[in-house]
């Protein structure tokens, strides 16, 4: 059960409204990289979770940490959004003025839609997806999905923050970054519990299906599809074509792509799906 | 640039054809775990690679096997949608009569769009997102994307296997899991690779964000949002609330959540965005 | 800011696992009449709040409430899709089997992506959209857009409650109908309370646009653009076409559907936007 | 049936052609406050109407009116397109040169993909989705939702008259502003009939529900979920937590937040899911 | 402008609910081969229509009815959702019980969201979406779209026609099978029309940028990305590899595929980008 | 079975990075218009190939080729987001600076999530769709798809010519734009050896269902639903209203619009749906 209180879990503070970075902003809220996705991510995953009960105990704690940032971030649209015309500085800040231009303008809907508010929608004003939500049953998936989901989030924050020199919204990304770093380190650390001390040990993910049923064959296998005799290949010296996999279970090896399959074969067109006729009269002619 | 062959790069075989397993088949080529994601996810990273030459190639091989795998996937659907009626198994296959129930019937638009043929949709027939093609950029977040991806298709993978009998299908599925174990092993290889011998070295992603500018007091503390005074505390003898933290750069530890902002204060509504008169007059009311 | 415990706001409970009925309990999840729906909406609206302050703190807490709604629902379908076969319901109740049928089967992806867990999606499995969370800047119009959501919401779940005969989820229905029941008041009341006392003085939502700027004659007359002469109207004895305004501002009534503009004249194509040569050759040509 | 005739409802006059407000104006036909949303809303809820055939045919008339209306915007998103650059007017007209950055740069689909036409999309050129579309089979409930489709289609309107000087567009949206009017009174007219003479009367919706079924000891309480002691809570004085609520029927209260229920324990992971199996082995482990 | 009356264009009746036809028919409405999309691709072409004004006429005839027909379709869902249980046929008809099992159950929100109504989505539930509308600007562009709509349409009706036995269902299908052989035949008509006697003389689309400026060695050549050696090409024989092209501009001929430009060489990523420091120091390393 | 080389199709350079420009190729890429549809259309058309084996054939090659388009396209994002400030242009060129208001900045998502990367969506940043694939099971269909994606794919590839005046940039669409030119040729021959010498020997199609099941006397007749009097009908000297019909087989007519059908009667609402009482107790009252 969730509860609340009127603050913010770190202070926003915006000197110099900038309707550009409002606009960048939602990509930190509504965006796939941002703070929607990984609240409903965390906390789906905590309800859906089977096992330990200290999985979906930290993942309530963290689901709903996450929550009280995607209100920062609604707050710091609002705030940057607000204001004299005065104050507002003309151009997203960065060494190169090419960045200036990416960003454009900002986001039409944020008044026409919003009254000067923050949307559930992306910096394209593209809606949040819910598909973006990853609970797969299995923790060792979902704990990649949110290291995954931390990282690209991480990497957002910081472009944000190159993008501005607004003091209070540099402090408040500061914070937020730092939020980040802890979120990847937490996930690293359920997936090496989950392994016995040793990441790795988690694989290959799910580590319940019995390997005996997979082609093993093809299981440490780099398969390598370039063609072009006189290019050199990617495997020299890499450490996914040579040396023991990661897992310990065997060695790296790379092979020439090659079907071991046939030209796939299918029956006519049955008569109620109506195509057209000379596809049923003449299926699988070879002239 | 891309060729191809007219065969299959594995084969693929229906014994007893099976709609609800066609219509189980296409979360695996347009869902959010598929193969048209990881397809394009890795010749978009390719594409917009920037950094070392020997990733793209990597990148590109795998990108390009993954269109094979659509394409064995596509044909799978077909072959189940096919058939004398006398042959079709009637449930699906499992120890719960219960995954029977859940898969329910076929997809109704594998007959009236495709004429009994695949599509760009996932099992609800939802169509396949481009927003789910992850190339962030930065490589070492990429992998985590390719890692996840990787987990929850090998997952998805792995409970097809479970809903079928049919040896032609179990046996190309047994491919497509040993392809995907490999494939987890090769971006967590690449990982370590970029971690100079240790996956932990990529940390924090990005590593090229100088962490004095986060607020570094945040950067490895767990944040608890449990208020029950009665209730045992997630914090309890796990990884990620004490210890040394997974880079090795500082500890873990937990602190209790509570607001470090104020109440927000927001402006009041400027004329042109009509709001209601009395929220204009009566702006930050507090009675 | 966000705070949790680990209990649920109301018992869960389900005897009889169905997994028909989890798949229908996902529209109240993350359909358009669901409670992700819902929590964002008025959490939204908080955030973006301008004016007296009491209507933001209403909204806190009536979003953080309906986070539980979610954590309860959740729940609730990953017990509908447990348990042993021999306890399975095999229909869904009703008065009319008619609805067995279209109920259909479970939804795939519970099992495929979810492992049996709930997902941020609707009973299709079609994904929640942000699209869906109308904080608009009014108040009125946002109140309304709160009535119209509980109406629907509550409509669900006494459908939901049709369509079960689980005494478990019987009771929780009746706890959410409960809820729901509230908070169609609850926005009812703010809009009076705005009103002065009076719903219908909130209109016309914006009150702030002077009414002098819109063309008054066509304000409160009800358009009629049925041609049929020999057809009885629908202007007859209604409340829309005849008697004083609901807002006390003008009298009712109706007129017949007329052009009141011309047959529009765009220009010629330009010639970078390459249409066929004869667009351009005989713009405008009315032979 | 459906007929046309070859004008316009209103006339449609652009004096100096504007990009950025052909981009805003596609907020007003394929947004979710637009046209195309109200046109379908109500011919569905007409087609689907059950019950008195007064409502089917008012509904009927106005769908049809809406169909005038977005040919009248896509008009005017032709003209805003069209013109010599001399007439072309600079900037978004506002009282705040904010406004102006806000609404960005034009849509380059209405040149790329039209050919300097309309598109199904809104500002941000997010496609027109067939979920806005309401028809819940109450009419109480569709009545509300019509209600709110013209508060945020009228504020959206207000909105755009703010952001031009043209006069033609102006008296465009003067117009349409009107309609809006009309059909806000329009809608809450039937819920007036419905009602009996009183709008509270439809409450609670569905009101074919017996309230006996639902808990009703929290039929008419307000939960505050605010944890903070030392702020002062949302219900002093509030319309929602004291006094008779507004069908009459009971007393408005406020409850605070607590759990009823408990903390939720799902059954373990089933083979066939995937689970890791430490989640399996573990299952509810508590240490 | 647009005008109704009460009746419609066609008699639909339905001697014998179906709830999974109720389903299937959803295709036909808001599917993208459905009449929501015909009817605005019509319309916005009509609208955005810049040339000879015949053309604007004709799109606005069949735009409107195209309205007739949505309607048509979702009194037909109504029907087949009513009706006593005795009177339900219990599959759908077909020479293959395979297609009863891939049409599945019926659609659980045609209850749950419209309470036995008609919804804006399609077979699978997945709402229409307005990225289906073409409308490009250019007349023979359109033409094409308008044939291939039909075309999907008309395919899409004859199997819903095979997939029902009720004489009512079969009327209203032929009905419709009859207009979208017409509409095929129209916009045919158009493009011979356009093409000055010729259907090829329209080619090619666009005719207005001059091919002088295309790499004209490129534009009648097939490209054959097929790489082995031992399987017979594709080019044998076919009417696209040689003999006059059809347009009667050059010949057709067949090209082995191959590379003409260089591999990619992208500049190393910029710093505020934040990338791993690893991509950046080795950027384009090729070792 | 697919593979590759590391080289591009055909040369793409750049010589002044320009991020508008980047944005506008995203349409060419992501965009409904663009290549990964029709990659993945050619693509899915070949895997559900039913009939003559040389269309799968023709099918495999030509959506190999369009991978590597996607891939110039992508490369040439990427290289107009780099570069020094002093090389970049400034605008949009086009003999009307309209055009360059329309296009407006670039996208932020090309910085944000992508690190100056290609994204998998539109212009607009809306993602690519899996729905505009197009696979119909009835290959005439199919191909008038096909014809329509390329005349709307051409028609984008010259709007995006004429937005440039970067030598490299006009260099490499002069080659897709030649592609392009290839592709429509194509199709149409296949239509044209479909239809036995005579493309529209392939209509009505489908071709396979009994032209004695429609309802001929509407087959080829133009429906007017013009209302006004005193308008000039579409039908005078219009190819489509008189003459012998294009298949040869009817003459062409113009009747005008009337309805044939009843106004709908629908049953009550049922019990379980929970309509409104008065829906319910005044079912089809037509006071």
């Amino acid at each position: 059960m969730f509860y609340h209180d009127k603050k913010l879990q770190y202070k926003v503070r915006v000197d110099k409204p900038n309707p550009q970075f409002a606009r960048a902003l939602q990509q930190a809220i509504g965006g796939v990289e941002g703070e929607i996705r990984v609240c409903l991510q965390y906390l789906f995953q905590a309800w859906n979770s089977r096992g330990p009960v200290r999985y979906r105990d930290m993942l309530l704690n963290t689901g709903t940490e996450e929550i009280s940032h995607i209100e920062m971030l609604a707050t710091a649209v609002c705030l940057n959004l607000e204001g004299a015309s005065s104050s507002v500085i003309d151009t997203i800040v960065g060494n190169d003025p090419i960045l200036e231009k990416i960003v454009g303008g900002g986001d039409p809907r944020q008044f026409l839609s919003g009254g000067l508010g923050a949307l559930a929608a992306d910096a394209n004003g593209v809606p949040f997806n819910g598909s973006w939500v990853v609970s797969s049953g299995n923790t060792a998936a979902d704990m990649y999905a949110n290291v995954m989901a931390e990282a690209t989030g991480r990497t957002l924050a910081t472009r944000l923050y190159e993008l501005t020199d607004d003091a209070g919204m540099k402090d408040m990304l500061s914070f937020l970054i730092a939020r980040d770093t802890m979120h990847q380190q937490q996930w690293l650390a359920v997936l090496e519990e989950l392994g016995h001390g040793n990441q790795y040990g988690v694989l290959p993910i799910p580590n319940s299906f019995p390997q005996s049923q997979e082609h093993q064959e093809f299981s440490y296998a780099f398969v390598n599809t370039n063609i072009d005799p006189d290019s050199p290949t990617v495997g020299h010296n890499t450490r996914w074509t040579q040396g023991t996999s990661l897992d310990g279970r065997s060695e790296f090896r790379e092979i020439k792509a090659q079907p071991l399959g046939d030209e796939p074969m299918l029956a006519p067109p049955i008569p109620q799906g109506h195509a057209q006729i000379e596809q049923i009269e003449k299926a699988n002619d070879k002239s």
